[in-house]
């Protein structure tokens, strides 16, 4: 176990034939699957083939599955269901595997009766072990009669044969009401297997929650680290196995999602110290250092208007790079000239953005044995070293030391930064991500960096309902807003793709709102009837709600009575947009009620501007 | 009523903002609307700006949405209640509104007492009133004391106001499993609003059900003309208005969803009659007559390969344009180099198929009054008129006369059809949909073609979930399977992107594969593991199976025996493959067990071929 347990991952998981899934799953170093026999059936090679193939990639094949409705069933019917597994026997056999799941049945000719199910099972078993083999039963959380993992394992004790065992699936036990704890008391050796999903907790169907919704560990909300333990604590020391159905999963990329997938473990297996390989610990993270804009001649100069206009000022030119430091207190923004990142002609894009960690170097050897892409540290003679972690959506995640050495790469302008508008700082960053890769870059904020896992949000947009993942360390120096269409964008899509943009913080933001008056920033347009709607919603005092109508600052309110008053700005460079944000009280949400208003007035700003 | 009920959509229907959902809206020749807050909030306009537009455009706004939580409270949240009323009134006064909805409450206030809930609703209906307004009650079907139509009918009767009365949602109404029969009691002149939305039986939370999966009329599985003659039995003589919460409508192109929902509507009212508008019959369906291929200098010469190892020749070449006629028996395709609709250099693309009609000119007057887009007929001096109608992918539909009086516009060849290779006819088409037009081309050729919805199929494939829906004509002699990715394709889709099929019939599908052996057919080989499969699953005879592996003939079988034994061809033109069926026993299904096996051996045959 110093080596922690073998890592293992259902063909399932995977999108692509055989082929893609086998390769994928190699390269991301697994080290064993859960071969499907769906993925047999469709695959053009032979069984002893695909062990060929397998043993060549360093795979073994851990687990067949599944076989289905086998259990308490008339005499007759087990006589074809014993055939049947003879059959499944030969192939596994083929295959070189020695381990087959037999979920618990959901025919109509099963019946209620544990003595004839254990003493049915007993006999499979019989038959499975004079192969060598043996069986995993498993309690399917819609089984006709056996649903709940105790009553599975109820049946295999009655049956005492040593060739029949469980196959305890996180999610059959999870998503029950029945408590976990007594799996630690399971005799030792009679957990078969462990396969691990994750999912969040959703009002729906258990079958279709099973089916559609499962994620990798740590990208939902099951215990899973608690789940293991508890297997771990009965004496298991099989795979830890992965069997996620997850539709976005079974049509994305294989490769990726692989990687994803051995992220999860890594991860799972960190918090399962001290039998698990253990992760370098996360520094703790200071703030938002930097944001840098990837721009060209066409997005350079709005972004450069619009940020004189929030107070910025020009403070420093990099000495060997067209790139420039704006700054105002904390706030500090890098406009790029020469990103290599590919980005559409005219537009801005955050090419990057940088973390102060107290230990920089700690955080790459973390992100590191998080599978975390390096990005290859370009700098000239005398500059700073600044190494980054590719982010899942390509952006260049910069880990700085908090005393902000890397402004020495940058030569004083010598404008001043006062007065300003009053920003503070950084308050969080707002990335869309691609559709394919959305929990993978929950998963990798929350793995690399350390950040908590917020409440999701959902809420119905002009052009679509859109989900936001909101991740934060502890003192909430950092904060990413992660957002996504629920369903992929399609070609009627008005509003700006994947959008990005960075909040910044104000103690009084009615004062930075006539600062930026002054200053001529050009600020986004809100109607007046959100404002009528405003005042009927929180009962807000009258002069209030005039005092934000008349800077278009948007209003919102958390059930402690914490209090969020925001400003946009309209989008610029084609996809980015600015937030000035003042939060009081504690309030720890992002305004995503407001969200859909952004966005109608965006959109019809960019209509008037055509 | 002799023209009808007036025709209303509710602006939570269509994606956009409300700039664009009125513009649509009316372009689809809708009378009325349902204004959403959420429209209304985040719109530029004020309330009096936008009856104005309304006005501009022909609409009425016909219901403002929703009030919530009224009814049952304590007396000061009564007090609250009544002023956020007093509110919405105002801003209905500014549209022209008259009819507010208030949604039966979900609120933890609200007690369960109808004595209560009525006499408050009786006093909010009094308020209205004093407006010239009127108060429309709706049981939510999760509503927390009132959640089924004849309890708020209970509470309406009960509260005696003639500016109560009710809204009845077909969705509502119809999810829930009280017996909507009682609708035609209710007393005349107090249903006050009537919604219409289908939806397909799902096992979910109602809530969620109704959020996110809600359809339009013809596209679900509700009984929607039964629940409309219920409340014009009721004396009902308002709008029928659509409310269909759907995501993926959400975020498509709102100018096609609104004309997708008023075909809805149209076809909807024709079930009606007498009432209704009616719409010409739809003639009896003869065959498939013909299936165009659109064709260049690459994808041609493929073609005209696989045609002739699938027994076809050459028969006929057209008078004036480069396209080709090829025929075995009934099979018809023509092969056409000089397409207009724009598709991919080296791809060949269904263009146009052709149906044969008893009554081509009635099919005609009746796609129109569906508002089916008319191809331009272009001839040449004596040749055929062939008008066509516009499927929502594009795809000219063709409606010939079954004497296929358009052969004569085709000179013969000479060729001879015997001996081929034993095909009979077109048994059905296989084209796959674009995401966003998937239920809209169910409609389309439900309603335009009059071809029955037949249970749909939703499946795994090798590239993600796969959802297959089947339309036919009463004696099978047209079918059409529709199919979708339930995921958007992202750019990871090494399947063949809108695959599309002919797939012809057979009398004797071994004699058939025998003929396309000895003609040199490229046929698409399966994998000895899935007759393995086959033979565990069905019990099928050794020899049977060793016959069916031979040629590479697939299998099902359904539940009343009835059997399929079909075989495929690998993609040609990077797009289209070919088909050959032989249904036995009145199996009328598509195969779609077997797709995945299809999938995955054209994949590997692509990538064994690069």
């Amino acid at each position: 176990m110093s080596e922690g347990l073998r890592r293992s991952i259902a063909t399932v998981c995977l999108s692509g034939t055989l082929d893609d899934k086998l390769t994928a799953a190699a390269a991301a170093g697994f080290e064993g699957i859960e071969l499907f026999e769906n993925d047999l059936v469709v695959a053009p090679w032979s069984a002893k083939e695909i062990r060929t193939r397998c043993a060549d990639l360093g795979l073994s094949i851990d687990l067949y599955q599944p076989f289905r409705d086998f259990e308490a069933v008339p005499p007759e019917r087990l006589r074809a269901n014993l055939a049947r597994a003879e059959q499944k026997f030969a192939v596994m056999a083929d295959l070189g595997a020695d381990t087959i799941l037999v979920c618990s049945s959901v025919s109509g000719e099963a019946v209620d009766d544990d003595d004839l199910a254990a003493e049915q099972l007993a006999a499979l078993a019989e038959r499975a072990a004079a192969h060598g083999m043996r069986i995993a039963y498993e309690a399917l959380a819609w089984g006709r009669h056996v649903s709940t993992w105790d009553h599975s394992w109820r049946i295999v004790e009655r049956a005492g044969h040593p060739a029949l065992g469980l196959c305890l699936d996180s999610f059959h036990v999870l998503s029950r009401e029945v408590d976990p704890a007594g799996i630690a008391a399971i005799t030792p050796g009679k957990v078969f297997f462990v396969q691990l999903a994750d999912a969040p907790y959703l009002r729906m169907d258990v079958l279709q929650w099973s089916r559609h919704h499962r994620l990798f560990p740590g990208q939902g909300s099951f215990d899973l680290a608690g789940f293991v333990r508890l297997a771990l604590a009965a004496g298991y020391d099989g795979p830890l196995s992965l069997e996620v159905f997850n539709d976005v999963f079974r049509q994305s990329d294989p490769a990726r999602t692989a990687v994803d997938a051995m992220r999860s473990l890594i991860a799972l297996e960190h918090r399962l110290a001290p039998v698990g390989r253990r992760l370098p610990g996360a520094p703790s993270l200071a703030r938002h250092a930097f944001t840098e804009f990837g721009v060209d001649g066409h997005s350079g100069p709005q972004l450069r208007e619009a940020l004189r206009g929030l107070g910025f000022a020009h403070t420093g030119q990099h000495r060997t790079k067209p790139v420039e430091l704006w700054e105002q207190q904390n706030c500090k923004i890098v406009l790029n000239s020469a990103v290599t990142r590919p980005q559409a002609a005219g537009t801005a894009t955050i090419s990057a953005f940088a973390i102060a960690s107290e230990d920089p170097q700690r955080s790459l050897h973390r992100a590191e044995a998080l599978l975390a892409p390096a990005h290859p540290n370009v700098r000239g003679p005398g500059e700073t070293e600044l190494a980054a972690i590719i982010a899942p959506d390509g952006t260049s995640v910069f880990v700085t030391r908090p005393d902000d050495g890397w402004r020495a790469d940058f030569l004083p302008t010598g404008e001043a930064t006062e007065p300003g508008a009053g920003l503070i700082g950084t308050d969080h960053l707002g990335l869309a991500q691609p559709f394919d890769n959305f929990d993978e870059a929950g998963l990798f904020y929350h793995s690399v960096l350390d950040l908590d896992h917020l409440a999701d949000e959902e809420y119905a947009a002009p052009f679509g309902l859109m989900r936001s993942r909101n991740v934060a360390n502890a003192d909430r120096s950092v904060r990413l807003a992660l957002t996504v269409a629920l369903l992929r964008r399609g070609e009627w899509a008005p509003a700006v793709a994947d959008p990005q943009h960075v909040a910044f913080t104000t103690a009084d933001i009615v004062a930075t709102a006539e600062a930026m008056t002054a200053l001529g920033a050009t600020m986004l347009p809100v109607p007046d009837n959100y404002y009528a709607d405003l005042a009927a919603r929180f009962a807000l005092p009258e002069s209030t709600v005039a005092t934000l109508s008349r800077h278009g600052i948007l209003y919102d309110r958390d059930t402690r009575g914490g209090e969020l008053l925001h400003l946009y700005t309209p989008v610029f460079g084609g996809r980015v947009f600015f937030e000035i944000v003042e939060r009081r009280g504690g309030y720890d949400r992002f305004g995503e009620a407001n969200a859909p208003v952004r966005m109608a007035a965006q959109r019809h700003r960019r209509l008037t501007d055509q």
